[in-house]
């Protein structure tokens, strides 16, 4: 018995691709296309083979997440971000805690979401005997609307520690708002989540050893900017492709260019060569990055803050080469496609929307700052939920 | 008795201002709005004073356009074309037609629609005892839809002459679609116009001396490049003041920045100045050419190649400013504002959507090849409809 | 009688284009080149009328560096320091101080130097009875060399206070080193200045009202600013024009370009019509700058601190544009020229290596932080030495 | 027995950057260095240990290349063609003719000179009974002078056949010029040939399969390619060394940046992460250019021209990588090292100079060509001597 994820990837893509455009205009929540992506096996990708997943590694899970976003950076997006929650419980919780929600995660299909934006602190909770009960809200939580299972953060109002938990969707006193209506990334339900008196019980706060318990754990932001950098990479990806594409079977050249078809026109030949440059380092840069996360995670609790800061500089270096690809190519595949290209049916601006939107998840401005500040004072990015 | 276009021009801005964020979202035809055009009282701003017209020069004329433009480039698109084709006739026709069609224009309060796209050449005519009849059709033909006049071009079968006519929009035989769909410049109507059997008649032909009949003449493609050039800078404009008063009103300073406010932050600082110098040296050239291009008009039939040639390239050069300019401020608008700036209901999307859009009407690499040539070779851009 | 600028320029230009390569390879002090300038009458281009200049605008006067710079940019920097002395003593000294120090400067064709670099606080003085007796040293004293007299800035030791007075050059105490040797602007002898109890006495303190004494004596930075963007946009220009010549006559077409000549190269026409739009974009702001300076300069006292920063907008914007220009010319004229223009003889390296050592003066940085600062916050740059 | 490539190596860069700087001052003839490059023992790099060689791979002897050329790059450059002419002998000659040749090479410690410049067509051969006579000459022929032996070549006047052959470099009838006076690599003898007579003997012409006489024999202009690869990146290596450690230890923190040391100034941060990652793009794709084509090497006459064909992509990619990286690093070096670098005594200015020299070997512009038509068309590089 063998599980063949290239085709199951190839069948999926190819069912998303098929109203991609059309779900793009009218946005909302994807309930269809959340069970194909349940459907397609692949929620499981990351989980070890020893709770029954398909155990593979991060360099094969993020390039399904990459191919993924070429046609459809929300379903992307959502997909992505059940691999982060798996990690997140491998990263921060007990190998009790691993073993009972991961093995559940595989038998019961569950599609988790997320609600631990860490930079939103208006979620606070108190200590009960149960455990904890949260009360609050939580902006930016991806994936949470249509989710079987949840991860919540909260500060403790006793102390200020950050912890985070897992709870199923439908727990008490959780409601997830519908809010999420913006320019791009426009299917992933990313909108705020409230609380009151939301119950975590003790086995389900990963506390073993938590947020920021030891380099290893540390290592999820590197993980976190992995998926961005995947997902804009996808959208570069579908942007050249569609440039390409266009560009070969329906530019005409222009009236007094004086060559006979737009493939020989020499400033669209200039303007290929940098959109692939710029798309294949960002390529490039993307697989040697997740080959480093891959040797950090098989550290695991031997990892060094030497051996994690090295991951985090892989990751702001294609970060940013990422970051620049998506906007561009996006952008200058309409130079290359022509006014044709913007009929409004073809939903060719759709790339830069979605790129626009989600290259503002944390600043470019500050991976440059990280990234100067290595090559310049030998100083590892600090761990932070962004670095 | 006095005009106070400044007053005039202020109040439209603040009407077309109120829902343009919901037009852009529906699209389709502004009924409504054209008839706000209508009543400021605008669409006479060139028309000579001896015909009933405002009598304002061009650059008072494509400062009006550009405000415009700021807050509605669809709507700064129609307005402007009712100049182009008032100008049009000045340019390609007799003193007669002019004072017959402008006088009109005035007293009718008519719309100037445009079905004359010179590079398609879909549209044929035959010569009749009465005129010509056209057949065939013309793409992107802005404003045609809801005009009370248009012009409208053809390649005589005979002898392959283009010629340019004026007709009423509801003309026999003339069925104007209503198929433009567009990411961007959504309410401009650029959609298609069909021709069957209509009739231009001898006296409505702008023969005297009509396109490419003089340098004159020639000088309608610099006033047509001039308004893409103010409207590229309104976007421009418009983009830039949102990302301001977002920036200064809604933005936080970044997590770990170090500094307390936004405004401090030293990388909001330095994308603020690249915006500002790109917005100012757009702004600097388009006025230079506005200004070259009305002296140019005072020399009427006097006007030389040579003089034509230095407009040309004043427009040129500020349209590759413009052009760019629009481009990289309403993307970057997103790089300063945040990721609160990509909520739908702002729709801060429009402008790069109406800039991608608008900026393909003739590629960049061309301007960029005419104006090399020039500076190289001393060589005036070829007169074309683009240059 | 008059005195044709136009044609002492010319002459003056053409005098020092004959061996400025060959200047530049061995640098050094400039002897006879100095005398050049001194004869060509102009420098007192910008000494008011009334004490027997020629009294030209700063307009006029900053071109005339501008044109001596694209020919050689190190004697146009001794030639525009001599007007900034100028100037200095009429932003900081009384109407008697200008009346003697100006007026001697015309009838004894004094050449001034400079010693006060503000940047460098070695240089120390403490009051005696008949003045000031200054100690220590002053480094990148451009011109001090081979001056006749010298203005010199000191910190009094009683109270920090910042002075700046006016000597001789062969003033007892005072040693010019002939230390300079850089890369670029080799000729400007640019060295340090040691001062050993040197003597500047009361009527030469220049007090009245002194640095940072008023809006319009901090109009000084400005007019110091100019005279940077002009000799960087001189090198941009001349860098321009050789690239211009050289690609005309001596380049040859690609292998396999498929063009016969290299003026039909669509890349290298590509090239030229980015490098023209750098240049004319940084010679209008340049000129739009001087204008600025010129009205300011009109109003004298009554100049206000809101006006004086809209001067120092003028220039920062100026400079950024001249900055990037002299350096992105002086670099891709090799481009266009291509492996021939790298002949030593040809010294064509040296528009790269003067810009490159003095856009160095102040950094493009912080520049861009100041327009930034305006730009967002509406604050003018604050004055100082630089801004 | 085993040399240590590393320790002689590093042997030599050491003894080179002695006096580089005073070197490039001077220009012309590196007689002394030249035997330290041949006492190296490294001029047998590349070849195969069947003939007496080093046997390293190409990625191997590349780094050394480029590893050389950080601290001086004319040395690089000699020696890097040493590699060239070596195998050149391997793809154009028969087998016979690289175990003469090489196995010569190293028992005689024979340092190869090139006087092949393909671009330069002025040298004829007529065929007579010993071989061929060639007169005319040559220019660019770098290492020529001071060469144990040469490869030269010619175009037969029979036919027009472009042939290649090897000659002891006293052969009678060879002149060669020294008159290489270029603004950068100075020292790279790369002047005229002259030809009078000379006389190939048919055992050294390399005739099988010669010039383009196979997809394996079409590969040298690869590896052509590849050494300037790596000799450009190797400036931008030393380029950014010095610019980090002036940075590093000279640098002051600007006046009114509001930090106390350079190394926290945000602007310089920004500065070095972006000249990092122009380095660090450059250099993983030299490397796995260079591993593209060792293993296209090992194919030998295996090789198609669809293998051959993505090695030429490789290299192109790798090539405007580096060409843009060594002409931005080695300018900005000076923007983040500040006023002090300029020192003429630290000869900061020859990274730019060598670079800006040695990139006008064959244009950027079609190199972008090149990999537009790739991108876009899927068509590989025409085979040529640059491609």
């Amino acid at each position: 018995m063998s599980f063949n994820i290239e085709a199951h990837v190839t069948h999926l893509c190819e069912q998303l691709a098929e109203n991609a455009v059309a779900r793009d205009k009218t946005g909302g929540h994807a309930t269809h296309e959340r069970e194909l992506i349940r459907d397609s096996g692949l929620l499981t990708l990351a989980i070890p083979t020893r709770f029954g997943g398909l155990g593979q590694n991060w360099h094969t899970t993020l390039n399904v997440v990459r191919r993924v976003a070429e046609v459809d950076s929300s379903m992307a997006h959502l997909f992505a971000f059940q691999h982060l929650q798996v990690a997140t419980i491998m990263f921060f919780g007990s190998e009790q805690q691993q073993a009972e929600l991961l093995t559940q995660t595989v038998q019961q299909r569950w599609f988790w979401g997320n609600a631990l934006n860490p930079a939103d602190n208006r979620s606070r909770a108190v200590e009960v005997e149960a455990g904890i009960l949260v009360n609050g809200l939580k902006s930016f939580c991806s994936g949470a609307r249509g989710a079987d299972s949840l991860l919540v953060s909260a500060h403790l109002e006793s102390n200020g520690k950050f912890v985070v938990g897992a709870i199923p969707a439908n727990r008490q006193g959780v409601q997830i708002d519908t809010d999420w209506d913006a320019i791009g990334q426009r299917q992933t339900d990313s909108g705020t989540v409230r609380f009151s008196d939301v119950l975590i019980e003790h086995d389900n706060l990963l506390l073993n050893p938590g947020p920021n318990g030891s380099p290893f754990a540390n290592l999820r932001a590197c993980l976190a900017q992995s998926i961005l950098i995947n997902i804009y990479l996808g959208l570069a990806q579908g942007a050249y492709h569609e440039a390409r594409h266009f560009t070969r079977t329906r530019r005409r050249p222009w009236v007094n260019s004086g060559v006979s078809s737009a493939a020989q026109d020499p400033y669209l030949l200039q303007r290929f060569a940098d959109l692939w440059l710029q798309l294949r380092t960002a390529t490039v840069f993307a697989d040697l990055a997740a080959d480093k996360l891959d040797a950090a995670w098989l550290k695991q609790d031997a990892l060094t803050d030497e051996a994690r800061g090295e991951v985090a500089v892989a990751m702001v270096e294609a970060k940013i080469l990422a970051h620049r690809a998506s906007l561009d190519i996006s952008s200058q595949l309409f130079d290359v496609a022509g006014a044709g290209a913007t009929h409004s049916k073809l939903g060719l601006d759709r790339f830069w929307r979605n790129a626009r939107t989600h290259t503002l998840h944390d600043p470019l401005d500050y991976k440059l700052r990280d990234l100067g500040n290595w090559a310049l004072n030998d100083v590892y990015p600090t761990p932070t939920s962004y670095s």
